[in-house]
């Protein structure tokens, strides 16, 4: 069997990720949320998304839970299904940060091994690892969606935390405790590091 | 084995389509280029990304080959690899016309069963079937991959036109016959199309 690369050529873009940066009026990258179920990821992601498209900025959310209703409808929670559920959300992430996005992703992501591997896919300073991190006793008492109940029950496996590792970031661009930290402050926390990242406009709207 | 469904559940942006084409200043859809290799397919979209670049309007092409070396690698080309292929560029196609953009896709896309598939996950009017008609002999002629040749040779295997099925499109919105119209032709007639249907501003520049 011949290898993919044998019969697939590369077709470059006569659109470059930088035209594209200037015409939107700010930088692209991945901010990636990783942590426990209920952690607040989800939440977090959605409400940078709407503070971002009020600055006139383009962004959006690569949800994990979503994304599994299409993108990667079939795969399981296997170690390997795991494994590839987030190589595809990163490498669709590559894409929307290609296209001039600051994408935000956000997806448990457990395995130390597949964040690193996210990172080597990504130009230097593109990824952004942002670990919500939350107490499990909290993330249990919070169960947006029952689902610790289930895991304890029996009623669903391999559960991150329960019956499945998390394994925490060791190194992570950003930390942001959830049991501490307001959504609302934890917006601004985010947008002040991109601001001082040089990602967003240092004042004013972008876009034009 | 428990169903995606009941551990999956679904997390509404706050950011709507609508909100983003507002945005944009355009409307957002997939225009999905279908034809043989080396029917013209990537070239077409990515000129096509250009002019919509310079008309202001947010485009990305989503490339078959491109998408091989990324979110698709390790799929082969049997029919169910094709499929799967076609599925996830489908998939990655609504997150961005989601997302606000026309979208190009650019993949063979030889089954019509796929074709009418992918049909069904846009909404009414989002899905627009461009087939890039090119005859085989011209195709051949062309080559420039070289591939004609390593099939014909047996080199490389299930090759669409030569080792596998090309299912012309039925009822395509749109047909280019790459033999007689000129790429910058085919643009103009995209354009044209596009505003048309109401999805490119009537003139001048969109953004804001």
């Amino acid at each position: 069997m011949q290898l993919e690369s044998d019969r697939v050529a590369w077709h470059s873009s006569k659109v470059s990720k930088q035209s594209r940066q200037l015409s939107n009026g700010h930088g692209s990258c991945v901010l990636w949320f990783t942590g426990l179920s209920g952690s607040g990821k989800s939440t977090l992601a959605a409400e940078l998304e709407l503070a971002l498209h009020e600055l006139n900025c383009k962004s959006y959310v690569l949800d994990g839970d979503n994304l599994r209703l299409g993108l990667n409808r079939g795969l399981g929670f296997s170690q390997a299904d795991r494994s590839e559920n987030i190589r595809r959300i990163g490498e669709t992430a590559r894409l929307f940060v290609d296209a001039g996005f600051i994408t935000l992703a956000a997806a448990i992501t457990p395995y130390q091994a597949d964040r690193e591997l996210l990172r080597t896919r990504f130009g230097q300073d593109e990824f952004i690892e942002v670990y919500v991190r939350c107490a499990i006793e909290e993330c249990e008492r919070r169960d947006p969606k029952g689902l610790y109940r289930k895991a304890r029950s029996g009623e669903i496996r391999q559960f991150t935390g329960i019956s499945a590792p998390y394994e925490a970031p060791r190194h992570p661009e950003l930390e942001i405790n959830s049991e501490k930290v307001t959504v609302a402050e934890s917006v601004s926390i985010l947008l002040n590091y991109l601001r001082s990242r040089g990602c967003l406009p240092a004042e004013g709207k972008a876009g034009g």
